[in-house]
């Protein structure tokens, strides 16, 4: 067998170290006779990865006892129901940024609860792009502000955090530990796994204690982050397999460093990128200066040759790389775990196909 | 390696063939070059998967196309907020019966969004029980009425289900799939996979159609049974690792049949009961009308004793026999897929043990 290239969105590829050694341990873990997946959440075995995974999140993401690290089920989805139910209450109002899908749909949950101010709005531009910090429109005494940092979709990413006054909350499901980044500058962001981090079923949400608290006290428990803080994310059963391969994935990530991840995901965009660039044939669909360095969106001179570029792309072993269903093109996702030797084959593809049809 | 004995009441024991499966496929599963972590949820891999998971589902509990059968995340726990937010208008009442600590759950989260009725109660009751059927006190109107099938920490179980005017739903988090049951009589009925289909972060929820259909338009997405039946559970990426587990679970589930399941099943717990009715030494915790087949309680002449057991038991092979921390004494969780060497293997030690400290 050989590994594909595998360009998917999300669920994404994994690091193939990751994935051997729950391969190997997948029956009997570490000699303990059942698998991780048997565990008791309450065990020392279980415990270990538990608290493995939270610390080497918070190493790599910089934070402090200031901080709470979640593991949440439901996704970023989920993230957009609860963050308005436990802060945006019935007089109040949040602003948030629509730079894309991903936005609209926090903004179309968020509106289901309270008041949303949309501060910027630039959906619909092609190219693609996040609004200039410049063109936001914060509110006055906004309960907080919601941004997405990539979207996925449009492949377009914010490069410059904006300066808020009210407590800045950020979907970060596409880029999270991609890059090095002052994560203190958040009041709370949060990310499904299934992208940079590990399987679906687990988001990571990370928030700051004293925010937390200040959450509706009336909601459902599993609604309510305070409640998941008080207990470590072990307020009933959490998705102990996902959150082991949250651990594997974080270790591995700790071992190069932010900095090299970084490094490394900065040159397989620029791979991408330079093609387009030197071709009259590629079109990227992003502005130039918020093209994401995880989802690299482009377009060929039509549907049919695209078609022709997926099909023939997949016959060489590089899957998924036909763009969201709701946006059409090309998309190639390309989080920390996809290699750079399967960058530089979508490459060469790309100057063979023009050759071939340009 | 030996594989243990493994009593937890969740996450349980797995099926050996289904890990060795999961296994064998982690890296590449069936040839695709990929993980079933890494997969596409739209991609016609997971698809076959997925859909494979509903239809073994529906086909062992009997269900038609008025049923949908949703994978969901968040546990059960999650579920006790999603049924009153749905179903439990603000002048309306909801009927639940409260035996034991999972139904003491599901009645304090719904008391946060509306008006409960406790039709029965006999949590604290020793010997640990269900109600009888004529206690239970059933409100004229009420929108639906709740019950737990299986109380997992005191190890008493329903042997008969109500039939009440309201619509019908159940809790069976530690019994489904474990027997056949007319599972048409409820309008809903909801289990946490972790102890006898699958790992955590995955929950089971059959409803039928013109019952969610009933649901709070107002919700957010994700928290509407509606929505997610819409989308085939595909709302948002699902925890797709885990509903691969369960469809190789249900798989063997199909393969044996539910009649023989459950005559495994019974004989399991016939070894335990018997050696504790044999016995002097031994005390079973629930009455003996409710006992259940899945979780087996007892207690010891004393907590120092009931301490060596359980060390002595673990040097031994069977692990996690210890009793929930809220209820203290003994507890073997002897779901689906615990094997019967396991449960003879705690006979001969309980007899052992006996004679050696009786």
């Amino acid at each position: 067998m050989a590994r594909i290239y595998n360009f998917c969105a999300g669920p994404a590829v994994l690091p193939l170290e990751a994935l051997q050694e729950a391969q190997a341990d997948l029956v009997d873990y570490k000699g303990s006779g059942m698998s991780v997946m048997e565990m008791s959440h309450r065990g020392k075995e279980y415990d270990a990865i538990h608290n493995e995974a939270i610390a080497n999140c918070k190493e790599l993401l910089g934070l402090g006892d200031d901080y709470a690290l979640l593991f949440l089920q439901g996704g970023a989805s989920m993230q957009f129901a609860m963050i308005p139910m436990n802060f945006l209450g019935k007089s109040q109002s949040a602003d948030y940024i629509n730079a894309g899908s991903w936005g609209a749909k926090a903004i179309k949950e968020a509106g289901l609860i309270g008041n949303v101010n949309v501060a910027a709005d630039c959906q619909k531009d092609i190219p693609t792009r996040m609004p200039e910090l410049s063109e936001c429109n914060w509110t006055d005494g906004a309960v907080y502000a919601h941004i997405t940092t990539n979207e996925t979709i449009s492949g377009a990413q914010m490069k410059e955090i904006p300066k808020v006054e009210a407590p800045l909350i950020a979907d970060m499901s596409s880029d999270i530990l991609s890059c090095p980044r002052d994560y203190t500058q958040f009041a709370m962001f949060y990310a499904g796994a299934q992208k940079n981090l590990g399987p679906s079923g687990l988001a990571l949400v990370a928030i700051k204690k004293e925010f937390a608290a200040r959450g509706n006290v009336g909601l459902p428990s599993m609604l309510r982050y305070q409640s998941h803080m008080e207990e470590n994310s072990l307020l009933n059963t959490p998705p102990c397999f996902g959150i082991y391969m949250l651990c594997l994935t974080t270790r591995l990530l700790k071992q190069k460093g932010l900095e090299k991840v970084y490094a490394e995901n900065r040159e397989k965009a620029a791979l991408v990128y330079n093609t387009l660039d030197a071709s009259q044939f590629y079109r990227g669909t992003a502005k130039r200066d918020y093209r994401s360095d995880m989802n690299i969106t482009f377009r060929l001179p039509s549907v049919e040759l695209e078609t022709l570029f997926i099909k023939q792309a997949s016959e060489a072993g590089m899957k998924q790389l036909k763009g969201h269903r709701s946006f059409g093109g090309i998309r190639a996702s390309i989080y920390n775990a996809f290699p750079i030797a399967g960058v530089q084959c979508l490459v060469d593809f790309m100057r063979d196909f023009e050759q071939r049809n340009g």
